[in-house]
């Protein structure tokens, strides 16, 4: 049996999120038909973090056992032949367990950290090339203050103020490692690191600092949203349409061949 | 009767093309309907360019005339709110006919140049985030190949080669101001300045490019094909979606409130 794990873009807006549902309209889905299609057998994938409906990824990282031998191209070039436009693997790679390791490499469990981009169009008008791609708000921003805001979230906290009701992680307490935001132009980028997310957490997040960028609160209010614990507290969960799941962090001994700098919006 | 001018953007993906067709699905249609809801009127626009099915513009102008009174803001977001996503209008203005004058403002024959963004995505797989949005070129492109190749377009010239059978331009001699290519990772931007564009000529004059890019043809090439006035010598139509009508240049005189610098893929 192989472990085989593979480096997942998409375009989040045709999709109802990554979990596979029922009705067949999710990214997991459709990569499990495409895989299906180049394995002859049914194949079911485990992923680093399930993406909620809209929602992009750069580089979702998967995994799946098989007893199939396919060179580690078919995985990438045969699979995107049977996956839409808006879905792609972008590099595959075959597990090799190291000799100092005791677990098995996980998609989910191994994994060390992840970033996320909110990517913010500020402008009056709506943009029809940003639709589905950034988050629109149409009052001015003050990135710097946003920024000042965001210093309150590093570190360790318990993030139960930014936890959807709907959330299935075990602890609120998560690890910042680090918050960006840079302006360019009309568009704002938010780049968020952390140890995990809980659910709807950077669109909660984001959300409250929308609140402090157009003015509405001091920066000094994120502390006091983060210590009450408090979801009704915070801001409302902000529109998909901006946020991309863009890099997984794992230990250099699985050596995965992963392509993403989050330096850049598009690698 | 006043005429009125609009900077509109869309994502020409779900359309065909700008020009109004009897099925109704194309982004002229939208726009003359959603205008016609605030005008209560028939309105009939004209436009700078007309743009191909796929095809995006950031800022496309458009005018019309009309004898109703309406704030110019209702022309930006009172249409707004009958298009569909993928369309918009940006800015709105009033034509006041300068004492200078003798011709009235034409979005079409007053322009004194158009300038268009072709962006290249290059990387040995497809990316879904840019599906639509970008040229998918799979060998590596030799960006600097392809700068010198371009020099060779640069004056007036009869560009016949690089010209569709369907082109309707009185003359396939137009001046080319400049070309720029720049990589910024694995993406391309081709920007094209000239006085007119022929049907098909920034995507027959990429896809010549790309033959230079790749190894297939030297810089030197590209002066061949174009004196040769011949449409078989260059290379095939390369596809729609990485093309942008970015910005038309007008007199200063006409006061536009247009917001594009071409500097940037989206401003």
């Amino acid at each position: 049996m192989k472990r085989i794990v593979l480096g997942v873009q998409y375009d989040g807006k045709p999709w109802l999120g990554w979990q596979a549902q029922p009705h067949g309209q999710t990214v997991q889905d459709k990569l499990e038909f495409a895989l299906k299609a180049i394995a002859d057998a049914p194949i079911k994938v485990s992923c680093a973090g399930r993406t909620d409906a809209g929602v992009h990824a750069l580089e979702q990282v998967v995994h799946f056992d098989t007893d199939i031998d396919r060179p580690l191209t078919s995985w990438v070039r045969g699979v995107n032949a049977h996956l839409p436009d808006s879905i792609a693997v972008r590099w595959s790679s075959e597990i090799i367990q190291p000799a100092d390791s005791e677990q098995d490499f996980h998609s989910r469990y191994s994994a060390t950290a992840r970033t996320y981009h909110y990517v913010l169009y500020n402008h009056s008008v709506r943009s029809p090339i940003l639709s589905g791609r950034a988050g629109w708000v149409f009052r001015p921003l003050d990135e710097q203050k946003m920024l000042e805001a965001a210093q309150y979230l590093l570190g360790e906290h318990d993030f139960s103020s930014f936890r959807a009701t709907s959330c299935q992680a075990k602890s609120p307490v998560k690890q910042m490692y680090s918050i960006s935001i840079v302006r360019q132009g009309n568009l704002i980028f938010c780049t968020l690191k952390a140890s995990a997310f809980l659910h709807h957490m950077v669109r909660n997040i984001v959300g409250s600092l929308i609140v402090v960028g157009v003015g509405n609160q001091p920066p000094e209010w994120m502390r006091e949203v983060l210590l009450t614990c408090d979801r009704s507290i915070a801001a409302p969960t902000f529109m998909p349409d901006g946020l991309y799941l863009a890099k997984v962090d794992y230990h250099p001994k699985w050596n995965l061949p992963q392509q993403v700098t989050t330096d850049n919006w598009f690698a």
